[in-house]
């Protein structure tokens, strides 16, 4: 970007502008795009994996065929058809007519970063509280910043939330938080899931104090040690939105996701969405569908599971090789991540120009937390370099950390 | 939708939510879309005049060839090259390198719609006020009401905006108006285009109170009667943000738009945009570089601008053909719409439903108004119906006009 540093509007700007800060993730990832470095800073799914060929003949069939329709606007709540398959999709992990889904409660999004931020839209008044995890989705961050609400973080183990710590964090707020955010599956950025019996705890919570539940569920189709629990929309359709996306089982950069959410909600999320964006890409709808209809698009889930198990398996094998004794890390059974924990300290933030040096790029833990936390973990991405650029990342991030940790121990002495 | 009308949220949404209202004109759209329906209501360009064999072939190579990259996620500003392309399509109409316009200035958007969006989103807080034209686009009053900003109209003519009302609009405004927000060229809905005299006029007083001005400018390649004036942000970068889309020119299906604004303000649309949707779809980006490197855009942009006209002119002479003589309308040299004024004492949106029963519909003139004007006038598109279905439209609806100029004599004695 260029031009002049002067800012002659900042007299006029809304008063939200003042929370917003560019996400040190994006900043980073200009950097770490370079071909001479191993990223494990990304978040990409591995799209290369995709049938191409296939593809392509498929796009040129639905422009052929269907392409007047697919080039024009649409309605503001997304295609009827989409809407239908959406609510296929989502019984395959039991959302379904039983727990009250219907294509009627659906709204298509431009990914469910949209839904999200609808959620916020419809929501959150300036000042309000909202729970998440502690470390959180980046993103969401983002929304509630937007929004002028305030992240509260609610402390986590391997079982994800821990229940007892979100009871003390309700009770222990100066005013009654309207929203609990939560990745209950293969979390993003920790890739822990929450416990079955934790899932039944947290929604009676949030029920017994009037906390509303956003569940944001991208990959939870990507499990590859067996299914995960059931979302906690799956046995409950009050006061739980359940947001779902294409970008992880199909492809990120057609931009569909959705929320699922009760009458009354999804009237105001449609009126919302089309002050937004008037209607999402009419196209990139008739895609998805056309790919759920003709492809075979579970079995290509399956080939994602396949490759992301072993390049975690990868990733968790070098860790254990390379990395110094006093070094932790979370073992995800399924999504992107491993969110690991530096040797006491090192700060992960201040360690990273060292890593851009030595050609190694991650995120680092405090763009996780809406407070200044997360000094001490970064964030691992393994969907998309491959087994063999992961162990050479990691060789080169632990040569990385023994280094920041020698001097640490030569400047305390 | 189904559903129950029980709503167990109402004391929880966002005050935001309070002012927000079903446009009347997305609520119209799903009966108008019924095909023994001639529908005059829409804003739909007219896609089947698109090559769509060629851009079937157009995307099966993009997907072939660029689908690892077309189908992952892209900066938040949008890409590089689309940004370029974005500046040589602006300079065809005189926004160019001499009027300080930049790729690096341009944010890439889910259609202009989200463009208009951000912007309120980086400069509305609740209250503010924002000047528009009396009527103005349905979706910047949805837009400026989620932003809970107030719109206050200012009178036009045929020439467009009066200067003289703008200013004393700004003047007897109980606290200074932040933005102006306009459509000078072949406006929505009334097809009027502001005077190259007003357009220095207009931007001069904006300058002289310190009000900023959005320029939207959908349909300034649609004219066909010789070019419109040059937009305002040609001839000043000071204070003009500038709305694109690709909707009018290519297809609105893609959701492609762009803003183009000064440095420190791109910043906030980009970390607006980031927080709201993380990244316009890479796909439709890379469709649209292709369909404008490699196919006769130009040519087909004056192949609708050949096809608007005749549907124009059918409209325009069948209005005079049928139409009572206490009607007028406006006569416009590009875009979608034509705006009519009925004959005094019908009510366009009391009208509606004899209409549909004679199975025509349009937009009554309220849906332009956020303070209940417009009950005389009446928006009739004419890009999308063929010539021979908007004579039948308009002799269906003269009929209903008649029959309820009768029936308000009949009552009047």
């Amino acid at each position: 970007m260029s031009g002049t540093t002067l800012d002659d509007y900042t007299d006029r700007y809304a008063a939200r502008i003042g929370g917003m800060a560019q996400s040190e993730i994006r900043a980073l990832f200009a950097v770490a795009s370079r071909p001479e470095i191993v990223s494990l800073a990304g978040g990409n799914p591995y799209t290369a994996a995709l049938p191409l060929p296939e593809l392509a003949d498929m796009f040129a069939r639905l422009i052929r065929d269907q392409g007047t329709e697919a080039l024009l606007y649409c309605p503001g709540q997304g295609s009827t058809r989409l809407r239908e398959q959406i609510c296929e999709v989502m019984a395959d992990s039991g959302i379904d007519s039983t727990s009250g889904a219907s294509p009627d409660d659906v709204v298509v999004t431009v990914g469910a970063q949209q839904g999200l931020d609808l959620l916020a839209r419809v929501f959150c008044d300036p000042g309000d509280i909202v729970l998440a995890e502690g470390p959180t989705y980046v993103g969401a961050l983002g929304v509630f910043s937007a929004a002028q609400a305030t992240v509260v973080h609610v402390e986590m183990d391997a079982d994800g939330l821990i229940p007892e710590a979100l009871e003390a964090a309700i009770v222990a707020s100066p005013r009654p938080p309207k929203l609990l955010y939560t990745v209950p599956t293969y979390q993003n950025p920790t890739g822990v899931t929450l416990s079955a019996p934790r899932r039944a705890e947290v929604l009676d919570i949030c029920a017994r104090h009037g906390v509303l539940v956003i569940e944001d569920d991208p990959y939870g189709m990507l499990g590859f040690e067996g299914d995960p629990p059931r979302p906690l929309r799956a046995d409950t359709g009050d006061g739980v939105f359940y947001l779902g996306t294409f970008s992880k089982i199909f492809a990120a950069g057609l931009r569909v996701g959705w929320v699922l959410a009760p009458p009354a909600v999804r009237d105001k999320l449609v009126m919302a969405s089309e002050a937004q964006i008037l209607c999402p890409s009419a196209l990139t709808q008739a895609a998805v569908t056309e790919y759920l209809a003709t492809m075979p698009w579970r079995q290509q889930v399956k080939a994602f599971q396949v490759l992301y198990r072993e390049r975690r398996d990868a990733l968790l094998e070098s860790l254990a090789d390379y990395m110094p004794q006093d070094m932790t890390w979370t073992r995800p059974g399924g999504g992107l991540f491993v969110w690991a924990d530096l040797p006491p300290g090192i700060h992960s933030k201040k360690m990273l120009p060292a890593a851009l040096t030595q050609r190694v790029a991650y995120v680092p833990g405090t763009g996780f937390y809406a407070n200044g936390d997360g000094g001490g973990q970064m964030r691992l991405n393994f969907s998309f370099p491959s087994a063999d650029r992961i162990r050479e990342g990691v060789r080169r991030l632990a040569g990385v950390v023994t280094t920041t940790a020698e001097l640490r121990d030569t400047f305390a002495r």
